[in-house]
């Protein structure tokens, strides 16, 4: 049985369940790819992090030792930030190599550079970890749009907001206290600006916004507010309507509109029972009426499989070309 | 720009809706697909009963004017019932047609069967409208299977139930009474005893075990109840609980279990909010955790949608494929 040989880029939380998946589902893997999954190479930021670290592929510091070993077929980026991620990724991408990413700020700013470039050197790149979590939305939203147009997306994409309104509403916490029991519970960082500003719905927003339509919306037709603001008494003052943390994408007159901001939703909205860590899509399609997708919006296991899942894709579009650039292209 | 010949086979409500949606998503699938779609043969059981028929395409009763018929490249199929349904399918298989079936019965009968012979003869079969209507449920767990074990389904796969249950909750009506509207509405056929009898969800949940579990239950394992005994004043009393008409499939110690059951759902559990019409999935994953999808259940458009999806996924399959034929078996 041939190996593919995979690199990790990034050693943090998500590499590390990403790593230890993989070598627990390798049963499971052999049987959907038919290839043994070798992860044959760690990048990561300082060693001296990982001094505890017993695992058998290579740690190292220096990303050459993934852009220059042509043994690597696909690498898997979960590192924070648009650099070095984007230019790291450049470089796998012009050696040949797959690229699979969680990294959401860079894949909101470079997304379609990278998959132009992957494009021109006949590599993959998917990104649906980068998104909503463990829900599978970049891939059904490829899959609805082969019969729909999408005219409109409502969205929880931050879990971390979500699960700070939840635990101010159910428990009568103020802003300061639910924040440090999201912190306490590790669902949200040490500095958690990027959360409660809105900061990474808004990155994902962008990644949805061009999947489905094609492009971002204009500057000026994006508003995004986060949660810090709001107190406890605002939201028992909505109640029985529950305040989220909404994301609205919407096609109106060749515009793009996205709005991030909190919302009052009644009970009948779709995401109205979609509480604490948890993440939900709403697509309005033409065709197939209206979908609603909930699931796990962040962890290191969810982001793992959704990775795992974008590397078994590869792999199997990867074999069914093969052999025409075996037959056709035996230069390439 | 080449043409992609499609047949019909059944021209009810479905059909139409297939046939239409086809021809209003021209220009959408010329672009997903690079082909012109052109519906050549649709076949009907009465040529009387479409007297006002005014398309392009051809009508016929005789289903050989499909199976001869070397241009044909997909049949898609939205009869109802095992027979003629998998006689015909059978034959257009083995002359080499890729096929797209909406028929639930058949194929929780025969699906494995079908699938065998398309493997053996190097043709598709596509099956997401089978299942949950528009909900794209057969690629999402295709997709998660590739990472996960799904250990556990809970579902609401019968709109019909699920519309009259909820009518008699919010409306207080009898049984009789609803079912009454939902066959005013549509939502129930003049015999609607598939649906409330629970033989709807029996067949839908067949096909998911086979899916997921590559298997169906054993007879003794499986146990179906419909909603036909369950009055107003049950629901009542059940409130602020929700009795739907649940599926349950699960794996335990090596079992694969099955209940098709009307249940008492409390307000946190992930299908309580499934109203209508609406179908929903829920599935309890190892790596991911758990993910829910919502939707429309049935409805000639969604499932003109889920047959459109099957379309374009086995045509870009085939546009992958077709290079190594073409270069490796000139022959085939």
């Amino acid at each position: 049985m041939s190996t593919l040989h995979v690199a990790l880029l990034g050693f943090g939380t998500v590499g590390k369940g990403i790593y230890e998946t993989i070598g627990k589902q390798q049963d499971h893997l052999r049987a959907v790819i038919g290839k043994e999954v070798k992860v044959s190479t760690i990048v990561v930021k300082d060693l001296g992090h990982h001094a505890d670290y017993q695992g058998s592929a290579k740690l190292t510091t220096d990303m050459q030792e993934i852009i220059q070993d042509q043994k690597i077929d696909v690498v898997m980026e979960a590192i924070v930030g648009k650099q070095p991620a984007f230019d790291y990724l450049q470089q796998c991408i012009i050696q040949g190599k797959h690229v699979i990413t969680a990294n959401k700020e860079m894949f909101a700013a470079y997304g379609c550079a990278l998959q132009k470039l992957a494009e021109k050197h006949h590599t993959k790149i998917a990104y649906e970890a980068t998104t909503a979590g463990g829900i599978p939305i970049i891939a059904t939203i490829q899959q609805l749009l082969q019969a729909n147009h999408i005219n409109n997306i409502q969205a929880i994409l931050n879990g971390t907001s979500n699960f700070i309104l939840t635990a101010m509403r159910t428990d009568h916490l103020s802003f300061d206290k639910a924040l440090e029991k999201a912190q306490e519970l590790g669902y949200a960082e040490a500095d958690p600006t990027n959360d409660i500003d809105g900061h990474d719905a808004y990155f994902k927003a962008m990644i949805l916004s061009e999947l489905v339509f094609g492009r971002k919306p204009a500057p000026e037709n994006i508003q995004v507010t986060g949660i810090r603001d709001i107190s406890s008494d605002f939201l028992q003052s909505a109640c029985p309507k529950r305040i989220k943390h909404l994301v609205t994408l919407a096609r109106t007159d060749g515009d793009i509109i996205c709005r991030i901001e909190p919302q009052a939703l009644s009970e009948t909205h779709p995401l109205f029972a979609v509480e604490g860590v948890d993440n939900a899509v709403h697509l309005q399609t033409d065709i197939l009426g209206n979908l609603t997708l909930t699931g796990p919006g962040a962890g290191a296991l969810p982001t793992a499989s959704a990775m795992i899942e974008d590397l078994c894709t590869i792999v199997k579009e990867e074999q069914a070309v093969l052999p025409i650039e075996k037959a056709l292209a035996p230069h390439y």
